[in-house]
């Protein structure tokens, strides 16, 4: 992760986050251990995996003492398996214990996403489609949640309802016309952004592609209509396959010849991957 | 929810959540409705599962315009339905829009670890074992999980680092011995704390037990050990078993007779419940 | 401006220049007025231009006090003369003496921008060629005044770093050639952002048309050289033209067939709207 | 500006702006630039003026990289002229691109207000009359343009409504009589406080002195009635003009001999300074 | 306490206290009480004393739940005797419950501060010497008992180092003289600050004065030296004496006539008054 | 003061106090120095006392120039007597100058509770009773007040009403019996809460005890009562006596036999001790 990202939008998380499992102080290790003393513990794969977040862990523990050493084997996107010593922490033992579990929810589900993303990605190696990521990201975690996905080999979906137009239709309703929706978004939206717009049929996506749409989402259309709309949008826009990806299905939507697909679980619902700080000891 | 629970600890964190999406505007949404109307849409099930979160899904939409109706046929611990109409929303139909996505982040991951503790929970109806929850919560969400494990049927273990005392194997060697920790716990810690110990054999055990351990952890132990810990602490001390529980093993966990078995998964990896906004219209 | 991201994004702003105002209490009213009593000021033009931010001006009276009235003759856009009547304020005397100035301060400079922006648009009227703001906006003024260019009637170029990409020749050199640096974009970019791109010459101006570039500034050339570049890009990418535009040299740069010229100028040197509020009496 | 204030009250306003520009990543910087490499760039005077700012810049680097080197050859204060190199920047490219706007819009502003309140200043000199700014500044910029003021030689006002007294005519009104205005105040303030009106005639004037005020704003009076009303105030009390300065009739006020004059298009309408930083290269 | 003042600078301090409070939830009142049931309860004096910041708490319970319904049958100032009942708040039982130690820790400081600072400024009835408080208050409670000493008779000092300027005995070395030091001060401080300065002897007096001091605090003299500088002072500056003030020396300090005794006991030394809610009942 | 709980919970609130006492800049010493020069100041105590907070004085300057030198003779639980020189605070004069008084706050008071609170719990020296503190501390100061409380020899109470359980009398009219209490706070609250209950009677008392309450607070009992609870209760559960305790009346308390007595005028009545910074001068 960019240190600069690290700086203005990572570290004040990580913060909040401690301070959301320290709420007044470690009453156990401070009860026992009132000096400090150095200690060191491996990182270790409990499974194999994707790893992504690695630097966050390290943030964790340099938040909480700036002098502790974080060392790793390896970096976001390399695979893992299963006993592969992943790194090493050292420092004040204190800030090891405090900092452990806090900084293992960071990593076990960054790479827990990664992993699970790249496992989609890989059925999607060798076609012309493109895996992406939605906006179903857990509350106040899409930065960590997106950045994982992209380790993991998916794309990135608009960020937020602020830097990608996406018009629904309920917008299209409001607006009058497919054409009209476009052209109010092309008027105020910043001009940086592409227009992305939802159609159910062919007609629209017709008139999408008329009113000029950078993107087109196809909803609810049955493989063969969209066949049909990827050979009209060809040159013309980029399309798009949401809602519903499976492991299982992934291939046929893929065949159908979508630029992207774009997966809500990748997010929501990747288990987390085993990992575990073990063997602390005083150094 | 409780609402002062809310007010403090919880509106807050929906804002922020809010902020994440929305980083300056909906775009799309401005673009295209310029003045407010109002509509309407139905929260439906997509899956079967125990429902919680609702008072967090309603919070979303009235901390975005107070003047919102969410309406609940359901409460929260509620047993529902594919395709159950869960509830409807009502108000200007930007604010659903704009808070949809938050609104069903939230509600879809707090129903889902509800679901998934209750089918863990389940399995040890009748046994007097009980289920619990650990700090392995995603960064930023304890409040929402910790309660969606409660709503599920599972018992919450510590808070956090703060407000539960437990000794794990790098405590009991700062301070000497087991005697000497928990003496040095229970020294410090605020009176209304109970000190919880993690053990590995039986003689450790007894040693805690001595020492007036109010709950301990058997931890890496044979079946065979833990019966015996358990025979040993009945009376004197709860008994907790931890780590890598699964649906498949945790029958045995409850026959050995321990208290407590708590499990990282409930709030780690349980999968989302699919749950949706649907036919939004204008009324 | 839209309620939600008001809510969102505006009041905290608000609220900061409040307490940025108000660092203990307003010492003279307090002083003089300990209780309640209703009063009505009136929003008086001190010369012509373009409003906007009245519902910001607003919010800033309600956020002191929900109860107070603010009517307005006018809305966003308007163009008012001097000595018109915008609007009325009513409520507790002592949220009117208190709010009056953060309130003006909003509204002078946002209108001041609206003003100055209709002044510089208004001679590209009839021309293919539209006028963008930049991001040399004032800090933590941003949402403000962006939205008082669009009132204007300029455009939006990006709101920020993050939700847009502009390839400058830093990133160039980094990369190692122009098409290079447009395909680490377009592989890293979220897939809705468009790719910008700065160049120099027509060798550049060729190659990023040929690597896909969405949007191209044209930096540092000669009119002539522009008018090769537009040409060459027409109906492959849109054009931008930046830097030390005025008023005086903008009829050149919009001959020269470009689709967009984007001015600094607009957020950072309009002088503010005169407009003052007037009359403050007890009812 | 002294480090103390920057550490308690500049900082998080840096930081602030910061992340209003780059909410989550600097996608284009990082799509290209994955690696720190060091740089070093020019800062470069684009036209004469004052600087003001010089530690506001350098601390944006600063707080995104510690290791930014910023050198300057001038200080605040100091008069430059177009083409000055005034000083360098130095550290990983990254920080230089994500830094330089949000640097800039700082310094460029904080400049602008130097350069014209020293222009307006100097139309003073040798009067015994001095240049003040108001509370007319920008939203949450307060403490970065009154510090520029003074750096133009300017002299500050009271800094918000908690730090000093204006007793205006709605107080009088409320109060009952410029008298028992004057008298409350004095009851309620902090006895340090200075305590300034504002009337509008010559037996207000009298009373206000009489009544003990010690800065009396003179409002609305022809010259020839302020003329009489500091001949009154002599030795007694201060005199201050407000409203409407400009640098046409800012000579005719100090002619008439008050002690200072305020000016809100100190704060509210100085253009920018323009600068720029150039020559940005890997070293 | 002024509404708008509670709105800007104390509502966000109560709100802070709530959650020091409630890190997460009341978890005995969640824990039997799972609906909403209404109770009143009685706030009732447990000792004699003046009431102060009876708004602050009545805000406590008003920002767990805006409809609770406070009502008192006191203000701020009054004097109370014991067993008067001050007051009743009503409302969800369960907001006065979790609000109740909250507020009264508000009020029984408030109070108690109200209470000590009358005693005190009733031995100075009658002279010409005024009580003031100082910058020795609790950290982060100046608002609340800067006020409460208002609220018992006193007069604020300066609020804070940014509001007051007060030149010590360093500031004077680093001047080099006590004119140097008077005069920097008044060509940096904004105009509408008076200068104080501390000094020792009759000779640093006068040169002060000479300067144009506006305040004088006389530290380290005799009663004798103090009587002869507040001779030299009258009708040229005010004069202040400061620590060590008790009840029974501050009679002396009247008659040597100092216009300002200043005493930092009345923030950091006042007992609580005990103030108490009683008799809480469902209805 | 352990370093985690300093960087995740102690240094905003310090950085908040210093912010309250510089809301813009310290403008004497901004006046009147303008550059950086070392300094050195002696801390001294004026009167007898336990030190409590040194961890914390410190934190004050290094927040402001992590440079400054902070050197103690003593630490925090150590009995100083008048005169005694405590440490030595070197650095930036500057610094020295604008963050005493801060610094001083948080030691005075902090030290002022753990003298206090050594004086009552010597009283108790060789009984089986234990001091303990309440939640009857300064509005975001007990963090502080509670560690002060520990230093000086008593014990901590829960910390807030979010880690303990106390059923008090409206909790079990809520439930219906002492019973159904006890049993919904066993049901509901994290399993590792202690349980503690307040009781009016032996009955109660009888009934809390089978219930299998943790704790027994009694409450409003006559000592001979109390004696026979305190017999009940041994070896089932421990008890506590609160309110009103005095260091009159508490050897009587502790010759009852209850475990635990608290008392709130530890924090809410603990005058200040008194600590000097002096000698500052320039090194």
């Amino acid at each position: 992760m960019n240190p600069i990202t690290t700086k203005l939008n990572v570290d004040n998380l990580i913060m909040q986050a401690l301070q959301e499992d320290i709420s007044s102080e470690d009453v156990t290790t401070n009860a026992i251990m009132r000096e400090s003393r150095q200690g060191k513990a491996q990182l270790i794969c409990k499974q194999d995996g994707i790893l992504a977040g690695l630097e966050v862990f390290r943030r964790v523990f340099e938040i909480l003492n700036e002098d502790t050493k974080v060392i790793f084997n390896f970096k976001d996107g390399d695979e893992v398996k299963n006993t592969d010593l992943i790194g090493t922490v050292e420092g004040d033992i204190r800030v090891l214990l405090s900092g452990e579990r806090t900084a293992l929810n960071f990593l076990q589900r960054m790479s827990g996403i990664a992993t699970y993303t790249r496992s989609v990605a890989d059925l999607l190696e060798g076609t012309g489609t493109r895996l992406l990521d939605t906006r179903k990201t857990t509350p106040n975690m899409r930065i960590f949640e997106k950045y994982a996905v992209k380790v993991g080999g998916g794309g990135n979906h608009r960020y937020n309802l602020s830097d990608g137009v996406l018009i629904k239709d309920n917008h299209i309703g409001a607006a009058g016309s497919v054409t009209k929706a476009i052209q109010m978004a092309k008027d105020y939206a910043p001009f940086v952004r592409k227009i992305e717009i939802e159609v159910e049929n062919l007609k629209m996506m017709q008139e999408a592609l008329d009113a000029g749409a950078d993107i087109i989402m196809l909803d609810n259309m049955s493989p063969e209509t969209m066949k049909q709309a990827v050979a009209m949008a060809r040159g013309r826009a980029e399309t798009e396959c949401s809602g519903n990806v499976t492991k299982e299905n992934i291939q046929n939507i893929a065949d159908i010849g979508v630029d992207y697909v774009s997966s809500g679980a990748l997010t929501h619902s990747a288990p987390i991957m085993d990992i575990s700080l073990k063997n602390l000891h005083t150094i």
